[in-house]
C-alpha cells in the first residue's frame, strides 16, 4: 500500500509529536509541516518535509493525503478547521466540549462542499474516552458512568495560574479523589459533584516581592477553572520547579457501572501517559488511517471517532486481525 | 423508530440472559424462542413470545428482524450458525479463538448469498476485548498488549472437573497472578508465559468413597485444560459448595503498553462482571442494533466487533451523542 502523505499544520507539542509518530511509523509520509510564523526560522527534525506558511497551504494540494490540524481549540481551530476541510482530508483533536455540534457542523458544510472527509475530536478525551463512554452505555443502559482525569497536568489550567501577576512559572495537576472512584465503582457517580469528583494541586514559584496570599486566593477564588474545586496552592522555588514539574504526563478513566438484574458490572477503561501530547498525537495518526479509508470509500462530510469501526484505525488488513486479535 | 424484532435460539443462560435484556429494553420486541428440546415443555418469562422447535425456524421468515444465535461454540454454531445465516440477520457470541477465520468464512458465504448481514464473536472475549486489543495496538504500534481474565468462573474448566470421575460437583475460578499484570503494565507482557500469567483454583466436592488424590492428579495433568498452569484443587462439602460456588462472576483485563520516544504509555481496558452470562447477552443485544443498522444500509455479508462504529451500538441518534457523550 502506499504511504499515507502528511501534512503537519501548527508545530507546537501536538505537530512534534506528530511529527515523531509518523518517523515511527512504516504507513505514513510527512510532506509538509506548515506554520504560522516565518517557515525559515523553523528547525524541524524532517529534513525532506517542506516548510511552508499556512497561507500557502492552498499549493499542497494534490501532494497532502491529510492534514492533521494541530492547532488550538479556543481560537485556532474554529478558523483553520473549515478552512483545510475545504481542501484536503482533516484530523483534529478540538476538545472544546460545549462547543462540539457548532464544530461539527462548520466542518460537515466544509468538507461535504470539497466531497471529502473531516474527522474532528480524534485525541483521548475527547476522543478514546468518549468511545469508551458511548460503549459503555450502549451495553449497560441501567447504569450510570464517572469520567476522571488525571493524576496530570492541565495545560488550560497551568495558563491560567501563569496569567496571575507575580506568578513567575506555576502548574496545575489535576488529581482524582480516590473516595470519588470507589462510588463510580459502585454506580454512585451519578450523586457526585464537580467538588467530589477532582482536587487541584497548583504548584507556583512567586516572583520576589509579589504577595503571596493573593496569589493564592486568585488561583482558589478564578471561576471556571478553581472555584468549583477544592485546590491546594504550593509555593516552591524556581530550581524544584525546573527539576520536578516540567513534564507532561496525564491520564485517567472512564468507568461506568450498571445493573442488570440487580447484579452489578463494571466497565473501566484507563489511561496512563507519561506524554499527553505525545499521545494525543498517537491517536490522531491512527484516525488519519481510518479518515483516508473512509475517504478511499467515497464518504463525504465530518466524522467523529464514534463513526469509525476500530478495525480502521490498524495498519493490518481485517483477516490478519479476525486471526489474531479478535 | 419501529423495534426491532428477536429471535433467540437457543434458551441456555445466555438465552435467558438476552430475553432478560429485550424487557429492560426500549428498542426491540422478542417475537420467537427456538429450542432443539419440545417446545411445549419450555417455561419461558415472554408469555407474548413464540416457542417454537429450531427446526421450524423459516416460518419465521418476515417475522423476526434479528435471529440471536445462543447456542455453544464447540457444536451448535459450527452447524446452526451457517444455517440461520442463510436466511435471517444473526448476531452470535462464537468464541473458540482458533477456529474464528474458519467460522467467519463459512458465515461470509451464508449471508452474501442471502444478500444479508451476519455478526459474529459478539461477547466480551471475543468481543469487548477484541476491541481494546486492536484499538491500543493501532494506538501504540510500539508496544504490547496483554490480556487477563478472571477472577471468574470458567465454564469449560469447570465441565471438565465434573466429568472426572468421582466428582459429585466442582468449579474452576481463573485468577490473574498479581506480579504478571504488574509486569504487564511495565510493557513486559511478551516474557509471560501461560503459567505465569493465571492461577487455575479450584473447588471440588468428591463422591464418598473416592480416591481424592487421584481426582486430584487428574485434574492438575489434565491437557490445554490444567497442564500448563499451577492449578490448586481444595475439596469441599457439597453444603460450601452450594452456598459458596454457584456465581457466574467473571472479569478480565486488556493491558497494552507502549514506548513513544522512551516514554511508557499504557492503557488498559477492565470489566469485573457479577455476571457472566447476562453481561454477555447484554453485548450482544448493543450489536443486533448495529448489524440491523448495517443490514439498512444495503451492506452484506459476515462483520466482526472490529467492523462496527461505536455509534451504531447506541440507541441514541448521532447528533446527541456528539453532543452529550462525545
Amino acid at each position: 500500500m502506499d504511504k499515507i502523505r502528511v501534512g503537519i499544520v501548527g508545530y507546537g507539542n501536538i505537530g512534534r509529536g506528530i511529527e515523531k509518530a509518523i518517523q515511527q511509523s512504516s504507513g505514513f509520509e510527512l510532506t509538509a509541516i506548515l506554520t504560522r510564523r516565518s517557515p525559515d526560522e523553523l528547525t524541524t527534525n524532517s529534513p525532506s518535509a517542506l516548510k511552508l506558511h499556512v497561507d500557502d497551504a492552498l499549493s499542497l494540494k494534490g501532494k497532502v493525503d491529510v492534514m492533521i490540524l494541530c492547532g488550538g481549540s479556543a481560537t485556532d481551530l474554529p478558523v483553520q478547521g473549515p478552512m483545510f476541510a475545504e481542501n484536503f482530508i482533516t484530523v483534529d483533536s478540538y476538545d472544546t466540549h460545549a462547543k462540539i455540534p457548532e464544530y461539527f457542523d462548520a466542518m460537515n458544510a466544509a468538507s461535504k462542499k470539497a466531497g471529502i472527509v473531516s474527522l474532528i475530536s480524534a485525541g483521548w478525551d475527547p476522543g478514546l474516552f468518549s468511545m469508551n463512554r458511548v460503549l459503555a452505555e450502549a451495553v449497560l443502559p441501567h447504569g450510570s458512568g464517572c469520567t476522571f482525569w488525571g493524576k496530570g497536568v492541565s495545560q488550560g489550567h497551568s495558563d491560567a495560574i501563569r496569567r496571575i501577576d507575580g506568578v513567575e512559572a506555576g502548574i496545575q495537576y489535576t488529581i482524582p479523589v480516590a473516595t470519588a472512584v470507589e462510588k463510580a465503582r459502585k454506580g454512585e457517580g451519578e450523586l457526585l459533584t464537580t467538588r467530589d469528583k477532582h482536587l487541584r494541586e497548583c504548584f507556583v514559584v512567586a516572583r520576589e516581592g509579589s504577595d503571596r496570599e493573593e496569589i493564592e486566593n486568585k488561583i482558589k477564588s478564578m471561576p471556571h477553572y478553581f472555584a468549583d474545586y477544592n485546590t491546594v496552592v504550593h509555593f516552591i522555588s524556581k530550581d524544584e520547579f525546573d527539576e520536578n514539574h516540567t513534564g507532561m504526563s496525564h491520564g485517567g478513566f472512564v468507568i461506568h457501572s450498571g445493573k442488570i438484574n440487580g447484579s452489578r458490572q463494571t466497565m473501566e477503561f484507563s489511561l496512563n501517559l507519561y506524554n499527553n501530547a505525545e499521545f494525543t498525537a498517537n491517536v490522531m495518526i491512527a484516525f488519519a488511517r481510518a479518515a483516508y479509508r473512509y475517504h478511499q470509500e467515497g464518504r463525504t462530510g465530518a466524522l467523529t471517532v464514534l463513526d469509525i469501526p476500530i478495525a480502521y484505525l490498524s495498519e493490518k488488513p481485517d483477516d490478519e486481525l479476525r486471526k489474531n486479535l479478535l
